[in-house]
């Protein structure tokens, strides 16, 4: 790619940029978009534009990101929320404070020397040689003593990194702990999940047989327990139920907005059948179903009791040191876990034994590596053909559109990238499908393992795929030959320069047009109009289209992760590239800011459970590029390129010291956390009561649902035989 | 080695065993032996000859021990001794059910084919050539289908040990539970060990803090703590009180013998300066001692406390969950174990902090690994000069001696195990001292330790080291040229078949003369009567002279795997070698049997934690011999032989699961067993005295010190502030 392209991708990132973010400024202080741009605000009740000036300057709402708390983010959208800044912010800072030094040394350094006009004549493919390629260290000559300097720079890097690393999981930890020993009452800190419970002697129920294995154990802290159920069909009746729910409401909204009686056909999609009087089809229905849920959730509760349970506590400090313990002799038998939040909770997955989690688990991995090996054919064929030449090649009709200046140039910068986008974007859910399909028992621990995933996937595929793709096909033979690890980093390492002005374009359209469309949410602004115009009729039917929605940490933590990587591994080949990693994540963090206190509501909270994953992951980048610095100080025959080892055991021994450190506060809560007392004694029913299905809880139950699952309640009561 | 000095060898071990037997018989008849033969039934308080007849009969003490059921050992010898007789069972049933297939069929197969006399001519080395190798796998023909046979063997023991391992570490997991129910009260049940406290802070002393901490935990089951202190000077003081009060001891015995009032020099060792009064000098020596210990004693408390403490708790489940239980949000402090017994807390390693642990431990497991390679140097050097042909060589003037064909044939056989078993015997201790120099709390973890690089040292460097020695010479320059694993396998599986007859001699060196100076006890008789006759004055010192002593699971657990490994290695490339395992561990068991019940002492009790060490090694034994199975198959140049691919696989799952069903069962206490009533309600007080070391308590404390230890504790009170 040409120095020309490189700047037009940029420029129009840029414009694209400013015209987002005009948009926004626009569009927000519209109020009909208040559900779209402070939907946050919205659910926890307070005002969207309160504290914020009306202004029409848009870099407003930079100051009100820039002046908000932790505390705030906390507040608005949970620790989990805010261990993601302290992510954005261990990342600023390690580039900002080795952009400081590097910038200014190694840019000079490199510009002044010459080794690409010496061995310009050496290069086989044409163009790929750039002004930028001035500024980055193939241009330093072999065995030159300016290589001392990029030495160095390795080291500051990683030195810088492990001090921010370090500060960021103490902050985390702390962060954990302060929200752990919270006066507030949470029903998670009272009540630990049990599996793998093994059958209950004859005569006895399930849900007895827990009862009195814990009241033995626990005679004074055990509380109740709740026995896990075989959920599917009493739940395919209570989502019919809902549906009809639904449509009877909104029935009766277009009776009272039109006063003609609505009807509908019975049969297929109510568009053949009988002609009938919707408000009464569905009263009907609606009985029907109350009927038939009732019914299923007896039989459920009385005959479909499963191998697993959350059992309550009634202090903190039990359920939390219960959790940590074993209680059966076999291990495979009554394992117990910290109980997930009841919103989290994936009762689906409960039933399912330990060896066969581990089994599953494994073939799983088994899987997801192979994706990985096989995404890279197509990707590297992707960008392989994505290339202009290749394409006219292809498909020769595109030949006259192409030769026009503007649309070739646009084409040449945004192409690969926009198919490396596009192809991306399938995988996510098929992810955390697979995470989930692990025996998993919890959102947040399916979403971490999904991210882990995509982090592996995109690092492989992304970064050495598009890396290697280039020199790949030439070396391909050789390698096939005589598979040696030396001889791949070799590889990666020369191959590494050519690929930098790919990725400096990467990074900056991903920051520009992602948070650009991310800042003005232009696309769920449009959704919700079209749907309040033309769908919906009911006051839950207009939340349901303005419902913002997660952060979907599944995707952009592995997204970050992959920036980062890129940037760390090109920070000193190419130091232009930290620029734009302090610009992706200065802006990230700005947008995101805003974001999370204005507009997303989270579905879960971990309380920073993704911090050490995050860690490890930062880690693993750094291990990466010193790896890779390795490789490539040792291509420029640089005699002291030994010196980057003691760097990399360091990066070993730093990794496995916080995990010794850091890591148990985040499996479990720490006792001296969990003893903290509480604003009020707690309302143990209610804890209780918070961890029962929806569909097993009475079907009056509404948005406050407190009197139908008290009736609900005695009646599981009745039948578990409390 | 030829077939004859085969036999000398065997039969003269066994001729020795039976001299040493019938030695036994009359011996342990005379009642001035008891304490030498029966110590641990005197210790127990019951009747030497209980129960056994007094017959003359050399064969009746084994019909004892047959007849003993594995509840006796756990009464007379606690848990650990028994689960180290599942251990022996456990082998012994292996090499039965193995032996019962392989060796009507595999002898067989092996005797009737003639590859040994067709490549004669081609073997270089005279005289390697026995008629035993007729009998092993060396004599099938390469590519012969034959191998079929010894492939289904190979199976066949996999599958064996399988089932058997299963079988013994569920038995054992029950042994342990059982055990830990049990409703007596032990004072390590309802304590915890507590490290790396951070420093209190001000005004509060390490005692105050870890008090109000734990409160704070748990109000209602904490009990009170006993802080770890500086103890070294005053434990210098309080062994020379007891020094003084055994030598004044005697005096008073003399005194009462010989009605002469004993007299002793005061300077060095009693043999310079001036002549005293025995009686009054240690008395008022004694008297100067108290005072001092009483000093230090107070400074100790006050002063001397140190970042650990034992901590109490007033039900066995509290402080079960306790010891699994994390503290605080920073790992590395307030670390929790469970506590050790009383008289196995290591208390100078206390003190040392987490990650000085750690450091401490990966350096000695470097310095254990420096030394299991270089001790492999002098091996080899010895087992190479100690033919008698090099010895000759060396040492000329033996020659004469050596002529005489007797001596030569008896020298031939046993020289090389000898200066092996020398050689070996000079390492346990230093082994004992680096493991606990890792800082581990309890003796019988660093025992464990201790065992597990004896272990490693002894299957590199006997096994191995021996097994290569002989072919490793001529090899050695092809391997440093290009050190290849498949070459190392290849290597070991050549040169396994030729040092078979060593090994086979020196199983058989090892129980007969091994056990039979273990059954016979006539060291420690004769130390014992000469003590007992010319040193011994008080009835403390003679019970010193007879006191047995432990079971040394450090050396013996490491000395049976070892023939383990051995015996799997060969058990089907020389299938003979079972009959010698199923004698080595048959013979172990009975003779063992005998002492544990009659002799040894245990110095601890860790419930079982010995089995998933042993189990671990038994496993990595049969994961060689898989390994070395694939090498020698291969070897043989025989098409299937990737066929015991999966079989190694196997082992590696096998591994996992058990890991996985049984060891938290044995790394902590599972609740549900803890939670077992106990018969009396504990008396918390005397569980805290049992664990004030024997200097800090008080002065007059003898053998029953309930009193002492109770002015001791007010003191502790007072000073510590509680």
């Amino acid at each position: 790619m040409e120095f020309g392209s490189f700047l037009v991708s940029l420029g129009t990132s840029f414009v694209v940029f400013v015209v987002l973010m005009l948009l926004f400024t626009w569009l927000s202080r519209k109020s009909g978009n208040a559900p779209i741009y402070y939907p946050n605000r919205i659910l926890k009740g307070l005002e969207p534009w309160e504290g914020t000036s009306l202004t029409r300057n848009p870099f407003a709402w930079m100051r009100e990101a820039l002046t908000s708390s932790e505390q705030d983010v906390v507040n608005l959208s949970g620790v989990d929320t805010a261990v993601h800044f302290v992510f954005l912010t261990t990342v600023l800072g390690i580039f900002a404070c080795s952009g400081l030094l590097l910038l200014p040394t190694l840019l000079p350094l490199a510009a002044t020397d010459h080794n690409l006009k010496n061995t310009k004549t050496e290069t086989t493919s044409k163009g790929t040689f750039s002004q930028l390629d001035n500024l980055s260290m193939a241009n330093i000559t072999k065995k030159s003593p300016r290589l001392w300097a990029f030495l160095g720079a390795v080291y500051w890097i990683s030195l810088v990194t492990y001090f921010f690393l370090w500060k960021a999981y103490k902050h985390v930890s702390t962060l954990r702990a302060q929200a752990l020993m919270s006066a507030a009452v949470k029903p998670e800190q009272f009540a630990i999940l049990v599996r793998d419970m093994p059958s209950p002697p004859d005569g006895q129920t399930q849900k007895e047989f827990i009862d009195s294995y814990f009241r033995e154990i626990y005679p004074e802290t055990f509380y109740r327990s709740l026995v896990a159920t075989e959920n599917s069909k009493v739940n395919k009746i209570w989502g019919k139920l809902e549906g009809y729910k639904k449509k009877l409401a909104r029935a009766e909204a277009i009776l009272a907005a039109t006063n003609n009686r609505p009807t509908n056909k019975t049969g297929l999609c109510g568009l053949v059948g009988k002609q009938v009087d919707s408000i009464e089809y569905y009263t009907e229905l609606i009985n029907e179903s109350v009927a038939n849920l009732e019914t299923e959730q007896k039989a459920v509760l009385a005959e479909k009791q499963q191998t697993a349970a959350v059992v309550f506590f009634t202090t903190r400090v039990a359920a939390a040191s219960a959790a940590q313990s074993l209680h059966c002799q076999m291990v495979d038998k009554w394992t117990v876990t910290e109980a997930p939040e009841p919103r989290q909770l994936l009762w689906q997955n409960l039933n399912i034994k330990l060896f066969s989690r581990i089994i599953r688990q494994y073939f799983i991995y088994f899987f997801v590596a192979l994706t990985i090996l096989f995404y890279m054919i197509p990707i590297a064929f992707v960008s392989a053909i994505t290339t202009l030449e290749n394409l006219q090649k292809i498909i020769p009709f595109i030949k006259p559109v192409v030769e026009i200046t503007a649309i070739r140039t646009v084409l040449e910068s945004f192409l690969p990238q926009i198919a490396l986008l596009v192809f991306l974007a399938m995988l996510p859910k098929l992810l955390l499908f697979l995470s989930k399909a692990e025996g998993i028992p919890s959102q947040s621990h399916a979403i971490r393992a999904a991210s882990g995933k995509y982090f592996y996937f995109s690092v492989f595929n992304v970064f050495i795929g598009v890396t290697l793709a280039g020199t790949l096909f030439n070396t391909v033979k050789d390698i096939a030959k005589n598979p040696k690890l030396d001889m791949i980093i070799n590889l990666l390492a020369t191959s590494l320069p050519k690929s930098a002005t790919f990725f400096l374009t990467y990074v900056a359209l991903k920051f520009f047009i992602g948070y650009g469309l991310e800042l003005s949410r232009i696309i769920p602004l449009i959704i919700f109009h079209l749907k309040k115009k033309y769908l919906c009729k009911t006051e839950a039917e207009v939340k349901e289209a303005w419902y913002p929605g997660d952060l979907t940490y599944a995707t952009r933590v592995p997204g970050d992760l992959l920036v980062l990587t890129i940037t760390f591994c090109y920070s000193v080949i190419a130091p232009l590239i930290l620029i734009f990693g302090i610009i992706y994540f200065g802006l990230g963090w700005l947008v995101l800011r805003n974001q999370a206190l204005k507009v997303y509501v989270p579905s879960y909270e971990s309380y920073g459970r993704m911090w050490p994953h995050i860690h490890q992951r930062i880690l693993a980048a750094l291990f990466l590029f010193q790896v890779v610095m390795f490789g490539y100080l040792g291509a420029k025959t640089f005699f002291y390129t030994a010196l980057v080892i003691p760097l990399i055991i360091t990066s070993l021994i730093f990794g496995y010291v916080c995990r010794q450190k850091f890591y148990g506060g985040f499996k479990h809560t720490a006792l001296e956390v969990a003893c903290r007392e509480l604003k009020q004694s707690p309302d143990l029913e209610e804890i209780f009561r918070a961890y029962i299905p929806h569909s097993l809880s009475s079907h009056k139950a509404e948005e406050h649902e407190f009197k139908g699952a008290m009736s609900r309640y005695q009646d599981f009561n009745a039948i578990a035989g409390v």
